[in-house]
């Protein structure tokens, strides 16, 4: 019966990538077997995606989106076979990757490498939610993380980044399966791959099996194995890609396009199924497949039960991690404060830690530097500062697990610069939706005598045009609280861009529509010229337009800590803050070309910054109140 | 001797962060042991920094640079003292982290983990040159590749891919020091990192020694051992870091942070040094080091003679790769035909490739589909066809090494949303000014089905905005061929953002603006709107340029194939092709808010893209004929 069934997968997913003349047969077919017998193991509830003690099971090769829904329609999740037949197709619950939007889909994965990390990162949040709930004999966090990967993800260098991590805090929950079959694009991995994978993972703290992905007996037996460990478990899972695909079998062209009907057809054929048909579900297939639905109904129940038998502090914290009360945040007041923002970010973090038990993060080695100290709230896996290493890539990719986890708001800290380095899981973070606070210190060419390798200058644009992503850049330590406000409540990751160095406090009573993304902080009645900035360039305006004011040249002052809020919203009122009589002149020490949406002049960094004292590069680079007046001086010549 | 020189680069170091007040002493201090026996087999030229067959010596922990500099200066490189005392001002030339303006200086580092990939570039550049140019008992091209490294460049998923690569070609030219000294900037290494590093380099296929990095006699024999091998070679030294420092050596505190005057005298005191004075060097010292300057001098000259000896045609080859003939270049033609973008760059690298022996390249796994393979150039390191694996970071930071050696002509392929994953060594590249092609396929919605995790969105933006580098979008093959001109004379690195789909050709005989970056491809006498568009999306204005003519609404169409150098073009050129007089509209299917600098409007992407078939992608996103008549005849209204 498991050969019936893990043919009828690999059929499946043959034809869904037959019928959409587009996908990767190769994978799904490889993976088949491993994945008939994962399917026992797993303890999940299809009908209810989000039990908070499922198994997660994160596919890492996310072009095997085929066998995803496979497994997704098959178990019973709410996933038609009518929509495995419109695979990768507009509007389809079955695109190339899996998305988020599919129930049952853990997390969007695809570009290689990230789900490996986000593996680590569900065993990490697991480990932590145990940490918090579980109570003597009452285990209501004990799930297992499994993930499945591919030659590439290993190769990718955030897979070993998460790996180092996962082996450091010995992630016993978690089980990665290694689809080894010796194929990437390019042909034999041999041509780029020889290393030892086995010592390898060894070498970072974790147990490895190695088995014949194809034996069922061996397949059940590792698993069986990996239930009761010290350390995380990889099963090097031997496997022939496009198994059962007759002369593709084995075969690199099976990686990325359709298999061809002759081929498929004789593949059935040689399987005993009907050439004939597709899309072929047999009852007794299906009635095996189904059980996960009683099965995960039961589970559910007792769960339940464990819940109900919580104490009443238990059930208390749980409540408060499924509903974050940010009402509750005691949020500080910076008023007259000349204030670093690094520093005011690290007190209001702080607050909101105390506030929100769900709240969690670290930096990539940083913390010190980035001011994200959760005070006096211990060390991961017993307390709340998680200690990433400096591996950016891995610490955003596993935020983004702690996201969705289910009960954590995460945020992950570097420098701006290096958000680059993580860049790619920040992506994704703004593709699924996931609240997921990025605190990022050392905005500009502000970080001084570091220099240009670790001065941001394109840094901002690079954010501010990813779809779905806020960036904040606060002027002061109160905009930074109004900052934090807002991006509390947006159903999307946030940055927060923050200086090194002390800002004046803007003499501003009124915050009210950072949420609008900018605001008038300063006007005149005959204004010939509006400066609009953002965090430390927004004193450096404020000065200008005192001295030019004083001038008899009227300049009004918008701050604006996030651009993204300002593009959504209506022209009366982007008009009223950036009067459009007057000249606009957006000033930033960053390239901030998508300024010129708005502004008809963009003051800004047109080159890489240099080596020096924070104060000599600002007036070197223009920005200094001297030469954005006299800027301004000529321009209303 | 080898004592007092060691306790003179630390003093050095610590009298120039204490001068700055600003920098990193315990790396240099704890490293200043294995630095001055280093010295002793370092085979090099001071006064000829670009000396051909010269060791390399990368520094990878860029904050090291006052290591770098008081190497550079004892050596005999055009350094002065005077220099040192300027360390990290505006102006020196010893800034924060090592730039290659400095003279001596191999590589720019900062970033963690760039260095130690760079050392594999290094490493597989001088193998692929002495398989050019080595002759029966006259090896040109012999020397060594040293990189000192830290626990942070080691943690960084760039390294481990790297030291994937340098296993697998077994690169024994390459010795990686490993300064391990258990601190990293949130405390002791073991918060994060705890795997065994000698297991996982064998694991990779690298030798590996383990000494103490203050013990002479050890590092000595470690660097002997060094010369002959079959494998890269790791030396894991443990060292103290800031050795020598008194109470703060082993402590993290002295990482980032000036030592203080009181830490400094006691130090020099101790070590046998006078306490009241600063940046000195003792005559016996200096003498000892200068002996460089001979030697160098010495094994150039011998080195110049092994080339006299070349053959005809090596010394031919030696030339065409020292100075390569842009002008032998055959470029093909694509008049009137139909193409993918990354077809027509297919063909062209192909002939570049055939006239210039240096160009050199390869795909992260996807040569196939970026259509970079160099065909009947064979593999490397015997050809010039570079499987990278799936490891991005890793290619970018090797290739800008090629870039950097003196002889080759470096390509990185992937594709268009993978530029995420390589984002910071694209960044060093700008930063070095080097000429380093990145050949970026799929480069838009147009990827069609494999949806938003693979269909660029913000990754124009994200190229446009960084400093020094130029981003080519062509419109079709022979615009591409133009492009390839233009970015072949720029002492920048350059990107060809290309199409997965077939692009109409344009009905331009003349191309000769491109280095303008864009150039009116069709006007009307009465125009009232002016298309600015690249990429795919030409053609699109094209069509949509003839239905709105023939509707008697006059439209220009201006091709932009590079943003770039548009923007440094003065207003009149950009006046006369994006008349002022017209509503000018910029279409392109990204966020491309950058566009607002020339236009009044954007005609962008607002989201991330869906899975679905391409054209069913870009018409549901409005890139169709009939969709962008309708907003301009909207917009005209």
């Amino acid at each position: 019966m498991l050969k019936k069934q893990a043919d009828t997968i690999r059929f499946l997913c043959a034809d869904m990538v037959q019928k959409a003349n587009s996908g990767h047969p190769g994978a799904p077919m490889g993976l088949a077997d491993v994945m008939v017998v994962l399917m026992k193991f797993l303890n999940h509830n299809p009908k209810n995606p989000n039990w908070l003690n499922r198994d997660r099971l994160v596919f890492s090769g996310g072009h095997a989106s085929s066998l995803v829904y496979s497994f997704l329609h098959l178990s019973g999740y709410d996933l038609s076979l009518d929509e495995l037949k419109k695979f990768r197709q507009l509007g389809s619950l079955t695109p190339g990757h899996p998305e988020i939007h599919t129930k049952g889909v853990e997390v969007a994965t695809g570009p290689l490498g990230q789900g490996v990390a986000n593996a680590v990162g569900f065993a990490m949040a697991a480990k932590y939610a145990a940490n918090l709930l579980n109570e003597p004999n009452n285990e209501v966090i004990n799930h297992k993380i499994y993930c499945l990967c591919g030659d590439g993800d290993l190769q990718e260098g955030i897979s070993y980044e998460a790996c180092a991590i996962a082996g450091n805090l010995s992630l016993n929950n978690l089980v990665l399966i290694y689809d080894s079959n010796n194929i990437t694009i390019e042909g034999d991995t041999s041509i780029a791959w020889s290393e030892d994978v086995k010592v390898r993972f060894e070498a970072q703290g974790w147990d490895v099996a190695r088995i014949d992905g194809h034996d069922y007996d061996q397949i059940e037996f590792a698993l069986e194995q990996a239930k009761e460990r010290e350390k995380p478990y990889l099963i090097i899972a031997n496997t022939r890609i496009a198994k059962g695909a007759g002369e593709l079998e084995g075969s690199h062209h099976s990686h990325g396009a359709p298999l061809g009907e002759e081929i498929i057809r004789a593949a059935k054929e040689a399987a005993g199924f009907d050439p004939g048909l597709k899309f072929t579900i047999d009852e007794d297939v299906l009635l095996r497949f189904r059980a996960a639905i009683e099965k995960g109904d039961l589970a559910e129940a007792l769960w339940n039960k464990q819940v109900e038998n919580l104490s009443n502090e238990g059930k208390k914290l749980l409540n408060s991690l499924l509903n974050p009360e940010i009402s509750k945040i005691n949020f500080p007041d910076f008023a007259g404060k000349k204030v670093a923002t690094r520093d005011s970010n690290g007190v209001i973090i702080n607050e909101i830690a105390k506030a929100l038990p769900g709240f969690i993060g670290g930096s990539a080695d940083l913390a010190p530097s980035n001011k994200t100290e959760l005070k006096g709230m211990g060390d991961f896996p017993n307390g709340r500062n998680i200690h990433f290493g400096i591996r950016e890539h891995a610490m955003a990719a596993i935020n983004n697990s702690f996201a969705r986890y289910g009960l954590f708001l995460p945020f992950s800290a570097t420098f701006f610069i290096f958000s680059d380095y993580l860049k790619p899981s920040a992506r994704i973070a703004a593709l699924m939706g996931v609240k997921h606070f990025f605190i990022l210190t050392h905005d500009s060419i502000g970080v001084g005598e570091d220099g240009p390798t670790h001065q941001p200058i394109e840094q901002l644009s690079t954010l501010r045009a990813m779809p779905n992503f806020y960036t904040f850049r606060p002027a002061d330590g109160n905009e930074n609280v109004e900052c934090w406000k807002v991006a509390l409540n947006l159903n999307a990751p946030s940055a927060f861009v923050l200086s090194r160095q002390g800002l004046e406090p803007l003499n501003s009573g009124e915050f009210g529509s950072v949420e609008k993304g900018a605001y008038l902080l300063k006007s005149t009645s005959d204004a010939k010229i509006t400066l609009v900035a953002s965090g430390s360039e927004v004193s450096l305006c404020v000065k200008t337009a005192d001295t030019l004011n004083a001038l008899g040249i009227g300049v009004n002052v918008v701050s604006a800590p996030c651009f993204d809020l300002l593009c959504e919203q209506p022209k009366d009122y982007v008009d009223k803050i950036l009067d459009p009589a007057t000249n606009i002149v957006a000033v930033e020490a960053a390239s901030a070309l998508e300024w010129y949406k708005f502004a008809d002049i963009v003051y800004g960094m047109k080159s890489f910054g240099e080596s020096g004292k924070a104060d000599d590069l600002f007036d070197y680079f223009g920005f200094s109140p001297e030469k954005l007046v006299k800027f301004i001086k000529d321009l209303v010549k």
